[in-house]
């Protein structure tokens, strides 16, 4: 077998990919369901169709291309990614992983190779959390780690409900179609960028992941009292905002003091009321993600949280209200799959790192069902998220060549 | 002379004023030229007007309505306040010196009381910094505080100046013919509410104001990184929000640790961008201000954030800039007018505590131009600024009869 990847056709399509967004570029803005996101999967379905590949959507949109193998009766091998992009976001996040695991295919399909089990490239639905508030919404849906009930109540800001959003976009059916069948994937490998600093840092090819970690995310609500800001002598006030912000510095500390480098925690959302130079804050919302790869360490985390928490508010004598907006447990990948993924990287000569992943994917969700693993591309200075996020087209065909390599192996 | 408030009257007409607003009741939002405030100035008119006042308007729509004393060439004796409310206001701030400056120079004419002095009800423009933001509009154009061209400059958010808007509302002529004469008033009192708890707390009548506090005010910037909040690791980042919270705190400590009860400083404006759950924040724009009746004592205060705010981002590897938006100095009121106030409190066997202004008040400009002093009536709680802000008829009446009893006096 003589793989070869085309690094420029697969360059080119994420450049049209990268163009396809509701803003100017380089700013790239797809959220779920939006002109540009229903754009963005004609263009890569035709891809698909041209590549030989029997297509599929369910009812959430989730998109299956599939190389049918000599034994399509077999649990198929997977790859795949998402192709959403959150507001103000970049060209790199997901897509690598959609048009680098079709290029992967193609790439076995030139070298003449013959898959026994099928092979199929998957498109999520929303990986990002824009539209509905909820993550990995389609691989959820696919695990039946999300119920389709509870899916189907979803809302974004506009109050517009998923199903009536769906139905828009011409999705129909049951959501409680989307779950998969038992032993539906044999293997499943996501290629994506690293979206961390690490693999540049240490100028590795590739990284290959070996646990994914999972955020809990709180909606923390803090109510004291308002008031003139000249008026009020400072040991009378009750200023929620304060009490955030103590909060919040008490939320890194917490993170910095596990003693492990992977656990991280964000306050990205602070909102205060009412909001003017001249009036005390009276109501403020804090949004906070905590993630480990181990789950009893993230929740001790969070138990250190919700103590500062309760001794902040009665100190500022504040009222506090913690909502948990979820809370999924980290995965560890499949050590077959990752013992493969290192054999291909010194087949191919290429140099590696294991390494876990401290972004949220869709193959964390995957893993509840079948044996999964990732493959990291380095990208420029860590930044992912924003319009400069960047991986260089030779990184991203070392790893689509990896995963091709990887898919062969697991498919026969 | 015997004078008498009419209570029933006065609280009528402060539930009327009350009622106009743009918002539902108990809300009151007044902001200066929307319909509400027009509609606000077209009733007070009309019970001047019914006083047999003479009304005269300038540029800005400061609203001047003279009762003609025997020597009308004297400087005259002004008393007055303002009838704008913010979004989410309260009934009594302002206006109580509006409509009770109105009835005290009412009871004064029932009472047959003859002034020697004229005795003029001032309602000043915009003294809520709302929508030009900037307080005290009118005040600081009537006693040259602002400059003319930088008032006719200012824009609100929508992008509209000044100029154009006061046109819209029937408001012509140049901002340079608002500046009052030199020994235009030969004293000011002005009645309003505390906005603080402690009259209420003493069980006081009344507050005679000796001095009024001035805020500064900052807007400070600071820049650091975004990022995916789950892929960058904690000692890699430089979260903007993080700084802002040390410096909120910072700034709390600061305006604690002066040894006076009179220094405030709040934090009132704090925007995080780009504002999700997983991204790290990568700009913060704080609004703080801060209140003193010493000056030297608030700008230590001002250097002791700024020095702070230096070594935050230095530590925290962000930038940063401070904007002072203003920083005008706080007020001593007149001797003279507060011991003729102080003398009507014992003539009418009201309790009264000397105390300092810590809001903001017209009288804060018109004492650069004028011997002023104000007159504060407890308020419950000492809310403001909110629409559950409160004061008794009982209360506000007591304010009215001392205010008619000081005009008289300080007009003869």
């Amino acid at each position: 077998m003589r793989l070869a990847i085309d690094q420029e056709r697969l360059s080119r399509e994420l450049e049209t990919l990268g163009s396809i967004s509701s803003e100017p570029a380089p700013v790239v803005t797809r959220v779920v369901f939006t002109a540009a996101d229903l754009h963005a999967r004609d263009f890569v379905k035709g891809l698909c169709r041209s590549a030989g590949l029997e297509l599929r959507e369910d009812a959430v949109g989730n998109t299956f291309a599939r190389w049918i193998g000599a034994d399509n009766a077999l649990a198929a091998v997977g790859t795949g990614s998402h192709m959403d992009a959150l507001p103000n976001g970049g060209r790199y996040d997901g897509t690598v992983g959609v048009l680098g695991g079709l290029e992967a295919i193609r790439a076995l399909q030139r070298s003449g190779f013959q898959p026994r089990r099928s092979i199929e490239l998957l498109v999520f639905t929303s990986e990002e959390p824009t539209r509905f508030g909820i993550g990995c919404l389609g691989s959820r849906l696919l695990t039946g780690s999300l119920d389709a009930a509870a899916g189907a109540a979803l809302k974004d800001a506009s109050g517009e409900s998923l199903d009536g959003i769906r139905a828009s976009a011409g999705f129909t059916g049951s959501l409680s179609s989307v779950r998969l069948p038992g032993h539906y994937y044999s293997a499943f490998v996501e290629l994506h960028i690293e979206q961390g600093p690490i693999l540049e840092q240490h100028n590795t090819d590739l990284g290959v992941v070996t646990a994914i970690a999972a955020p809990a995310s709180l909606r923390i609500s803090i109510e004291g009292e308002g008031g003139h800001a000249g008026a009020v002598l400072m040991p009378d006030r009750r200023d929620a905002f304060l009490a955030a912000a103590e909060i919040s510095l008490a939320i890194e500390l917490a993170a910095r003091s596990t003693g492990a480098r992977d656990t991280v925690a964000t306050v990205g959302v602070c909102q205060v009321f009412p909001g003017a130079i001249n009036s005390i804050p009276s109501r403020v919302r804090l949004e906070v993600d905590v993630r480990d790869i181990d789950n009893d360490r993230r929740d001790a985390v969070l138990r250190e949280i919700q103590a500062k928490i309760t001794e902040v508010a009665a100190r500022r004598k504040v009222r506090s209200h913690i909502e948990t907006l979820n809370a999924d447990p980290p995965a560890h990948c499949d050590p077959a799959i990752v013992e493969t993924l290192v054999r291909a990287c010194q087949t191919h000569g290429l140099s590696f790192e294991r390494m876990i992943s401290r972004a949220y994917h869709d193959s964390l969700f995957i893993s509840r069902i079948a044996p999964a693993a990732m493959i990291f591309i380095p990208c420029r200075g860590g930044v992912s998220h924003r319009p400069d996020e960047y991986a260089t087209p030779e990184a991203i065909a070392k790893g689509a060549l990896i995963l091709a390599e990887t898919l062969a192996e697991l498919s026969k």
